[in-house]
């Protein structure tokens, strides 16, 4: 048995639809599809989840929301007219969505989240219908009979581990079943949403529930690629990678896949499948547990932009028990999570997303820093990138970081920062956000030129 | 003024002391001398710190000492008749140590303290009454009355803030002053010892007290060496290094100064020149707080055995905030001070010293950080070495770490762990013990052949 899920571009029109329709029947094994809210036709379409969202704003601010209303609903019915639905469904959301507006709003955030999940709910209702009128047995799942119980977290839901022994019996049920994506119920029977673009994650957490043989994640590339397709030109396509090296790589700039969503299957071992709902023959990319290593030892470069880090020295701060501790503690207190912290043996760095530090908190951890742990020096540098080197085949390949270190020095590129656990699932380079495109580039010639992935 | 401190091998016969007297007397600059306890006169043979150290066992465990007792009274009697100064020396050290053996023993680490510091003090007696015999104005000076106030910890003391300002007033006072390394007194008057070596600290706190121009490290090496003689045959000496360099190569193998002995000179940017008693024309070592970086980007290659490392990995880790926090928390609690901890995305992994870690730590640490942290793996890895690269003329030198890992692949080792801070003044390679030597080797070849340092 296989979930299917689509993105918000494979269900973005009647012409898209007609596509999901066919892959989905062509295989009888697929037999649970998880849906997204329509997306993007074209570069400047608006996203049915966005257009919920302005509508939800101007709610909010007592203002009139009647110009976006609108333009959700017409982005239902322009694809059930493009499908020849009957009208129904068509009022069937507009009831669905007009309640939804006049529901209490004295806790903006899960008035929000009761309403961005509107778009994926009434697509999976629009879309058990267009399959019905088809002839072909297809149901639309309520998640909340369904049991699909989250986490109270507005924006930001988690799946509680009871969820899945409720989701389990679904496998009961005839026919296919049309699941919507992206949000759950509490315990209290409220909706509340996963983190953007969380469809993924219900797509996961129902392959686990029904012990799937596959997680098929359809969007609109035909695979992974080796690395950013806007740095280098025509990367090499990933075939197979594991669930390890897939969120390596996501972490720093692959957003293929939401982070959360390999969680589910991962723990479940079961085979996550990218593929492209526009190209459904192509060979898309796998996420395992374990592949063969027959390539070359990296399989993946990624880079992000955006990073600073904090330098702390002390002289003999290696003889001093609790020292990290101590600044992690402080960071804490501002509310900053870290990504690393290399460290010589008097000086630590700390390596953080830029975007979380104003002038002001950076002052105010000088100071603390300062005076807390008595140290020498604080000093903080800015526009940093960080580029993941990733690829299982690293471990235990000597010579792997000579390859690396010399592209980039080769390419006059100077290592701000290296940071390689024992791990050796990933080599981490920090540079100028500067050299960032550069050092991708000149790690990508020197490890997929001459080898196939 | 130059403070000028001399080591154990270089005060362990008449021979050294006259040696140490002509250098001393060669510069009218040298007017503070620092005196260690005897060391070693040959490979076997015993330091009188390690023979009054059994002495005090012997007291405590309530046997007799009298044995070692009197072999602390030969090495004195040895040097005093070698020498031909009267006996009343010997006299004055004999009644010294006779009344430190029968003081309170209730405090056994306070007793053993003030039994080890006798070494030095009643050599720094001796001293002074050779240099007197040899018509110089020289004196003893007691660190009680001078005002070296350190804190009260048995064999780990620390100076107190107000020494500083007290031994000022030493640069009053004519004459040679002859000052006993290693020990100061708390400020109700007992005495406490630096940790093993500390005589270099005294050294250090003096100069900087003092405001000495230079403080002079007199030991029984030549120069520092850029690796360690004993896995690189005749390796270059190094003419001058920064602090940070220096503290960077000694905390991984380079024992030719004491650790903490370089805070004082430090703060105070007073230079630190290592010199050889036995060889005083050799221009030795300078330890200063900038160098002009005209050699290669390496200074020194150290390392060091006796590592193991704490693998831990859990999804997502990397949202977690506090978690690299909560782990430090747990070994803290243990009592375990860590080297580094490098970190891929979701996987972290912590380096310390395996001699503090018993197989039933291992096991309590892994409970701990698997049932508090949820972590899906604990892993431990043991025998590990620690390579430090180290010159401050690798910050921003482009292409180092390619030239060191290009070093080690072509050795065929494998680099366990990378660790290069933001500092840049070195790069950390661990590797398994057995490559060790052949790591360093294939490191020091690859930047030391060519060049000079």
């Amino acid at each position: 048995m296989k979930v299917v899920k689509f993105g918000g571009s494979s269900l973005a029109s009647g012409k898209q639809l007609e596509k999901v329709f066919k892959i989905v029947v062509s295989d009888s094994e697929r037999k649970v599809v998880v849906v997204s809210a329509p997306g993007k036709r074209f570069a400047d379409d608006n996203k049915v989840t966005d257009l919920l969202i302005e509508c939800g704003e101007l709610c909010l601010q007592s203002k009139d929301p009647k110009e976006k209303f609108e333009a959700v609903i017409e982005r239902y019915s322009y694809i059930a007219e493009e499908l020849a639905l009957p009208r129904d469904i068509i009022n069937e959301i507009h009831d669905d969505l007009t309640k939804r507006l006049s529901s209490d709003k004295t806790e903006p955030e899960r008035f929000l989240d009761l309403l961005k999940a509107s778009g994926e709910d009434n697509n999976a209702k629009l879309v058990a219908a267009y399959f019905q009128v088809q002839g072909v047995e297809a149901y639309y799942v309520d998640p909340k009979e369904a049991g699909l119980l989250v986490s109270d977290e507005p924006g930001n839901a988690q799946v509680l581990p009871e969820a899945y022994d409720q989701l389990y019996s679904l496998h009961e049920r005839s026919g296919i079943l049309i699941f919507p994506g992206f949000f759950g119920y509490s315990k209290q029977g409220e909706v509340f949403t996963f983190s953007r673009s969380g469809s993924d994650i219900t797509g996961s957490i129902l392959a686990n529930a029904l012990k799937a043989d596959l997680y098929e994640n359809f969007t609109d590339v035909d695979a992974v690629y080796s690395v950013n397709p806007s740095i280098v030109k025509k990367p090499k396509e990933i075939k197979e990678l594991t669930y390890r090296e897939m969120r390596e790589l996501s972490y720093a700039g692959f957003t293929v896949l939401h982070d959360e969503a390999l969680v589910p299957a991962f723990r479940a071992g079961i085979p996550v499948h990218i593929k492209n709902t526009n190209n459904p023959t192509a060979s898309g990319t796998r996420i395992v547990y374990e592949r063969d290593n027959t390539n070359g030892p990296v399989i993946g470069i990624a880079s992000d932009q955006g990073f600073c880090s904090i330098y702390v020295s002390k002289y003999l701060m290696n003889r001093e028990i609790g020292f990290g501790r101590k600044l992690l503690s402080i960071l804490e207190d501002f509310g900053l999570s870290y990504e690393h912290t290399p460290s010589g043996i008097d000086d630590v760095s700390v390596i953080l997303r830029e975007n979380q530090m104003s002038a002001e908190t950076e002052k105010a951890i000088k100071e603390r820093i300062e005076s807390e742990l008595l140290a020498d020096l604080v000093k903080f540098e800015h526009s940093l990138a960080l580029i993941m080197v990733v690829g299982e085949g690293m471990r235990h390949n000597v010579g792997t970081m000579a390859k690396a270190s010399k592209a980039l020095a080769q390419a006059r590129i100077n290592i701000e920062m290296i940071n390689q656990g024992s791990s050796e699932v990933s080599m981490m380079f920090g540079v100028k956000e500067v050299d960032e495109k550069r050092a991708v580039q000149a790690l990508y010639e020197e490890f997929f030129v001459a080898v196939t992935v």
